[in-house]
């Protein structure tokens, strides 16, 4: 039995010694193995994962490694698991860890800082500054770290956010997505109420900044996309107003229904054609997040940026405990996230989730991965 | 005389009812007319303008109107006269006006907000929905409204800021220019005592953003540009390193000053090369400050901005009173603005100081204009 | 007819010259009188006023004249008109007013700042340096010019916010309330989902604090008092656990339910025993914001505030825009805040309505006047 | 020889087992005993005491173990070593520590917070909820875990900030008043350049506040107390003006200096009179840092301050990273914080120096005490 020293476990959780790990092998190769349980030590906790959704970046990690590789180069044959938007119960804490007890149901966010850069002690811990060294204290499971596509994981103190008894273990994983769309907002300002926000991009993120921006009180909010089923669920999750783009000039429409231009504009899609929407849309001293991006550059009409003093945030993530303020709104329900939940696979299943996720199968929009089948087997590979 | 109802005079400082001003006829060409002496309306007053420093926005208005062009269109053969750098002397008051008094030397910010928008509402007077609409109480004076090429302007309380007596008029010019500079490093965050800057580009700007960044205890502060004399008056103002990007290669000796790159950059010079020059050299989490741009579009390393939650600023012109800011420091003479101050021409001679200004006519930085001269040519036609 | 020059009027929406209005003769006493209708310059609107709401601080005007007195000292027997919680019509646009047109519904916040002095200039317009001097520009009508106890009032632009149809007058009258709340928890820092916030004394703008707390995503929202029908609106506003500070240890319970203390606490009690628990149960780096005060001085345990970093602001009224965001929410429905609102009397009635606010008649919370009998009134009085 | 597991040393540096060290036994006494060398772990690094300076904590502490008694209670004879402001050279390096090397002369500044806090998280690590609590990972040398009146002590590689060469110890040890003062400044919104300053008591963190905010450009910088010795000395550091309040009433002059009252006062006396005055002085939207408190509760007229918007910050020590800012200033030699270092003591006698600190003792105002003596002692004991 698993039992490391200064680890606290509980009878009422068991917890073997190996687990069912799904590791990196080469690019766009992931295998089933046998890992050792890892073990937390101060202040991190060891998760039982009991579910995980699919990421845009779990792909690209999958393809490319990038865009955040393991230490000593990229992630391929190094018994990395990936995975980062998962949810669980905490099964151990390591050493004076109080601040949770073994059988809370948690959801993660994925930066967990050095705790001691120039960032991190400003409380910016998605700019860590020892980002991908874990001998400084980082960790970005599923990044640089292992992650989630596991039975089990180890996570800091810090990543983690109650899940209440209301919410399904699948909603709670969605938690990591709302949490980088509200980061987003609290870039730009966070005082969002009776202002406008337009968000361009309805992938998952850009869905849920549609819905946290409502719930915070931003009006109108405008959805713009290519896709009218896409822009139909924004509209469920609180848009004032679409733009298939592909239909309309978004720029055009914005202006019209604002005025003056967009007070904030969340750029979800990342396309050289999207961000200078996002740059002519934006009114003067108005505000851009940049949620998303083209790998190739960019080119951008900077002149109108710099002559309407637009400011420009790009964003990395969850930062400034967003997770905990979105997971606070879901908790109330203040929108319904499973509306971007399409499919659910089992653990065992992982890679035919990950192809409805990237090959869209079925118009997924979000792929939920649980544990269930998967802990069957690990706990057969136990006895 | 000049006594127009509700505006207070002094007899020691006679006004004539007219004045000489130069007026934009055609592109690049000004004339030296007469014009009614202005009259101040609440919250303004009129000023005697004294000197006036000529400024690369000034040399772009003359030749294409851009970057604000006047309200109805471009601002050629409408009597407009160009000018934003000024100081000078109160000479008459506006109803109600009893923040200055006449007599008392002051220098000017380009901006004077509507105070009514949602902008001006926040603080923001740079940004002013209402930019262009002097009927809204908007003002730009030699941008939208007439400025400083001429003997007299109004302005509106706001904009000024007291010259000590141990100022020279030359000196009182450029607290304009250092005033953008400081508002580039207050949009930066304002605490940079300690922090790394990097200026990109030894203009005016450029080169009093070194002397601000050293006044306020940056630390190191490093200077990129491709003239060796320019980078020299650098050092004379407080750039512990400077880098002749013709000779080495920027973003890598950044790195190795500072280890992680750079906290602030503010880019000055406004190219491709440069602005992503400015992208790669400053660190995770850290900011840039955009204070110029090409006027075509810049192709962009956007991604490398994202993953690494770089912050973009957009500055235009010298908001949230940091052009008094900026002489504050001046008046303590924490840094010797002179340095920049290379030419001074009578008014009388304002096409050759710009030209001066334009062709960089014997290592022309700032050039001045001065009124003395002008003012007895008024003096002679007021008769 | 009402048709003064340079301001715009519609045959829709006619204007006698004369109005009723309730002027403040001696202290508690007021008359009804005639008054001409004022007249809008720039900037500003004719406002025909539907409905006003009471609250405590008109009580305090009405009978001491503090706490900010009109120019020239005391506002008694100056034909000076208190009230200012009101909506009503735009009736009449100032010189080139576009912002608004006639026939638009609004509610108002209070100030207006001059827009020319130093902290109107950073957006602090409710800390305007030039209050109480209506020659600068500054109004804050029914404390230093004429409020809303009449049939007409002047408004500065930037006060004004649009009513949705959906919205009664009654209702709209409740927004300054709100908009003070909101601007509370602004000053607290505005990212209060999934924080803690209690909510001491269960006023009006106590009640609609837990209101907006909870609209924002606040978890847990408590609120204190002594009177328990009060505590139960708050439950029925939000409150997520309320405590009668006669049965309870409110600092005790505060941190129980938190563990750690309150993250943000807003003041409306205005009692030395409040402000003493407000700083106890204060978590440490946690922040107060002190909405209401005793006028005697207060023994605090400054030390404890001290030596626990905790942050305390004073507010005043409903800067940064507030009211449009409690606007924003209210508009959309997130809370009710006619809970608050429990009698109503026609503007003739004003002694009666007063009397209820002042002596909580039938258990008053909020009591507001609707002009529409007095209008008849006018209408008969203008023939 | 000292090596513990996992630490790096130097033979250059070489270090004994045992060392000597101050110890509190009963209220007010101090034994120099033999310790163990104490030795670092993860991100902390062993440092060679080189001064100390002695600050009215300590004194406290010494006296009564308040304000901040380490774990457990009183930190009477548990062989606690107070001292907190002190310098010295980096002597080991813990477990992968690589931003320091061993040899480098560096100052401290006191909170380590734990890292893994809400507020920790917030970067507000002087309000670290774990405060007390070492197992957790939070330090506060010479607070709530062992400090500076010794030969040796660990330290957070957060708390160093690196002594130029050209900078003596004693001077050194200032560093950490200086950061306090300058997080006063921060705190208070840090763009002080152009505003009015007011400290209030020309204490050590009042005088430095003085030279730091006349350094950042403050202007007007006032300094009010009642020794003139005390006042001189602030004049030399920068003050414009100073204020004997036994002379002459503060609120009145501060008004006729600034026209509006004060932008920004620091309160460095601590007593009920000085914080009302505080109050009054300040204008309105003014803010107010409270760097000193009586124990005692205090009366205050808290209506004025919340009638006029003012905001009130309670300052802990020198978060922010102030601390090295405060270095940078000194670093470039921009104040003399020597001005206020008065008196040197060796070590070994420390009770001297405390009496001089304590009474004052030939005007003391910080008396430094210098490892050197102690260190002789120490080598012989060690052999």
């Amino acid at each position: 039995m698993y039992q490391p020293a200064g680890v606290k476990t509980s009878p009422d959780l068991p917890i073997p010694n190996q687990m069912k790990a799904w590791v990196l092998d080469d690019p766009d190769h992931l295998s089933l193995r046998e890992k050792p349980v890892p073990v937390p030590t101060r202040a991190e906790v060891l998760v039982r994962i009991d579910a995980v959704a699919i990421c845009a970046t779990d792909l690209e990690i999958i393809h490319t490694g990038s865009p955040a590789s393991i230490q000593g180069g990229l992630p391929f044959n190094k018994n990395f698991t990936p995975g980062h938007e998962y949810m669980g119960t905490v099964a151990a804490l390591g050493p004076d860890v109080d601040e949770f007890t073994i059988g809370e149901r948690i959801s993660v966010e994925i930066h967990a800082g050095c705790g001691q850069c120039k960032r991190c002690r400003q409380g910016m811990y998605t700019s860590c500054l020892n980002y991908g060294k874990p001998e400084k204290g980082h960790r970005a499971n599923g990044f640089t770290t292992d992650g989630g596509f596991a039975e089990y994981a180890v996570n800091h103190i810090n990543t983690l956010a109650r899940v209440p008894d209301t919410m399904s273990d699948a909603e709670a994983t969605l938690v990591v997505t709302a949490g980088t769309s509200m980061y987003g907002l609290t870039e730009l300002g966070g005082l969002v109420a009776g202002e406008s926000v337009v968000v361009i991009g309805p992938g998952p993120i850009g869905l849920l900044a549609v819905a946290v921006a409502k719930a915070l009180g931003a009006s109108p909010v405008i959805l713009t996309g290519t896709r009218n089923k896409r822009l139909a669920i924004g509209q469920e999750l609180g848009a004032d107003r679409v733009i298939n783009i592909n239909d309309e000039d978004p720029v055009e429409v914005v202006k019209q229904l604002t005025g003056i231009g967009a007070d904030y504009v969340v750029e979800c899609a990342g396309s050289e054609t999207t961000i200078n929407q996002a740059i002519h849309m934006t009114n003067r001293g108005g505000k851009i997040c940049l949620a998303a991006f083209p790998h190739d550059p960019v080119t951008m009409d900077l002149a109108h940026l710099v002559k309407n003093n637009i400011y420009a945030y790009g964003i990395r993530g969850e930062g400034r405990s967003a997770t905990r303020r979105a997971m606070a709104l879901m908790a109330e329900k203040r929108f319904d996230a499973t509306k971007i939940h399409t499919h659910t696979f089992p653990l065992g299943d992982l890679p035919t989730a990950l192809r409805y996720a990237r090959e869209r199968v079925d118009d997924a929009i979000k792929v939920v991965v649980t544990n269930r089948q998967a802990s069957s087997i690990a706990n057969v590979a136990a006895e």
